[in-house]
């Protein structure tokens, strides 16, 4: 007999909030809430309105072997969300069935299959610019329900969670640009929503050999830009990022533009994240919301 | 080196359609097309419009030990993607590292961990009514990013896929004809849609001991019905599926209904299949579309 697992009571489902599962970082989303992330991708949507991006809604697994080769594996092992298969047939899993119940290793003969839980929305638009020659700026606004394998749970350290972003590869002078106007674009705009921002240069979590030295070159080139606001009492977690990969992806996936290897950089909005942030900062009930905040959504 | 995946060319996304990724039954989804799938969830929210649902959206992952709990991994082992991670340090994954060019396993030291790509959209609602007695039908609209490990790649066959979902708990006469009556209104639905329903008993693929019995049984009670419509030249597929389970998930999550332990019911519609079938009958642009079918979603 299987333990029963903890469940949210029914009665937590109206809070509003993000609503437990039992495991941590995993959460069901209440009608109140997905108001707000809808009202979040309006949002966006109206602040890039001004530049013409092609939209893609993208899947929450993707190629092993796209993500392989754009170093994310390489680099962030510790994070990563593999997809495992049962390879045997019928009569091999007779045997594996009975430990589903008695709790024992039903998944000893799990093989790895093509592929893994997407760890950000942008890689897809890479692996779609493989051996391509860009005349001009291609732009791409994508969101994908992403995974990461974080430690913590502190609130907002969702496992399972949503990013949209805004994803450019040109010449390496237009995306440092970009990069730069699209920081001040957000910083704004976050301001606009009565969130406290600070903008902080960060480094992502690197594991395994020369990782001390790709996060200080890292650091020391700006790659990446964190804007970061409350999301609970006591809790500051970056909600966006605006990161430059300089060539990185050009060299991953052999695109060029302006006759040199293409360079790319992106903006990416954490959509619980800032969903947080608002409702921590403004309540659950949007129709409650200062006028000036609604109206930068509405 | 690693060989570069094969990926679709920019031109691609242009089509409306669903782009193939390099994985098959994986794609991205184009503006286009998503305006037919937010259409839907318009027209499925109207269809919905005279019961009070309570909304949900899920995560593509849940606890593992919900759907072990729910039977799921039992029956369908061919179609579970299980989540696994990296457990070890920085130091033995400098090990590993360099395998991820070479093309060698890397992988060789993932661990399952707490979590599986949820299968299917009604699972995490019945984890919510655990132990709990019900004092009338409860009900829920919820959608989620489902995964099945399907074997083919015909039009349609995804194997990351949305699916929303209308679930009743109740007393077993409830269920009943709850099913039965959103049965005729789903085929009502979709026959205003211009779509060429057929219904037919279905079975699930139960795999492992007992499953020709499981199957016998499934078929003669009736359990699942399928809506059958044309998605592509020559591939007739289910869009949608009216389901009753019994006593399956009051007996596993222990909730009662009516002094008795608790039935279930669900209607489940796959999005993309019903957005495939409407721009294979009407076109990619639906303002192309016939004014009635539009009349219905918008």
């Amino acid at each position: 007999m299987l333990d029963l697992t903890p469940s949210p009571a029914v009665s937590d489902l109206d809070s509003g909030l993000p609503v437990p599962t039992g495991v941590p970082g995993v959460y069901l989303f209440p009608e109140q809430f997905e108001a707000v992330i809808a009202l979040l991708r309006r949002g966006i949507a109206a602040l890039a309105a001004g530049e013409r991006f092609r939209r893609l809604q993208l899947p929450p697994v993707f190629s092993r072997r796209t993500i392989e080769q754009a170093g994310y594996v390489k680099t962030f092992p510790q994070l990563l969300g593999t997809v495992h298969r049962y390879p045997g047939d019928s009569k091999a899993w007779s045997r594996l069935a009975p430990l589903v119940e008695s709790g024992g290793a039903w998944y000893a003969d799990q093989e790895i299959g093509d592929l893994v839980l997407l760890p950000a929305a942008c890689y897809p638009v890479y692996a779609t610019l493989a051996q391509s020659t860009l005349d001009g700026p291609v732009k791409f606004a994508v969101e994908a329900p992403c995974f990461r394998q974080e430690g913590s749970s502190e609130p907002g350290r969702l496992r399972s969670f949503r990013m949209a972003e805004l994803v450019t590869a040109a010449t390496e002078d237009y995306c440092a640009s970009w990069r730069a106007e699209w920081l001040d674009r957000v910083a704004d705009w976050l301001t606009a929503l009565s969130l406290d921002v600070a903008v902080e240069v960060a480094d992502d979590p690197f594991f395994g050999p020369g990782r001390k030295l790709y996060q200080a070159a890292q650091r020391m080139q700006e790659l990446k830009l964190e804007l970061r606001v409350p999301v609970a009492d006591g809790v500051v977690q970056a909600v966006a990022s605006a990161n430059l990969h300089k060539d990185h992806f050009g060299e991953a996936f052999d695109f060029t533009a302006g006759g040199a290897v293409g360079h790319t950089s992106c903006i990416a909005f954490g959509l619980e994240r800032i969903a947080l942030a608002l409702t921590h900062a403004h309540g659950t009930d949007i129709e409650a919301w200062p006028a000036t905040v609604r109206s930068i959504l509405y």
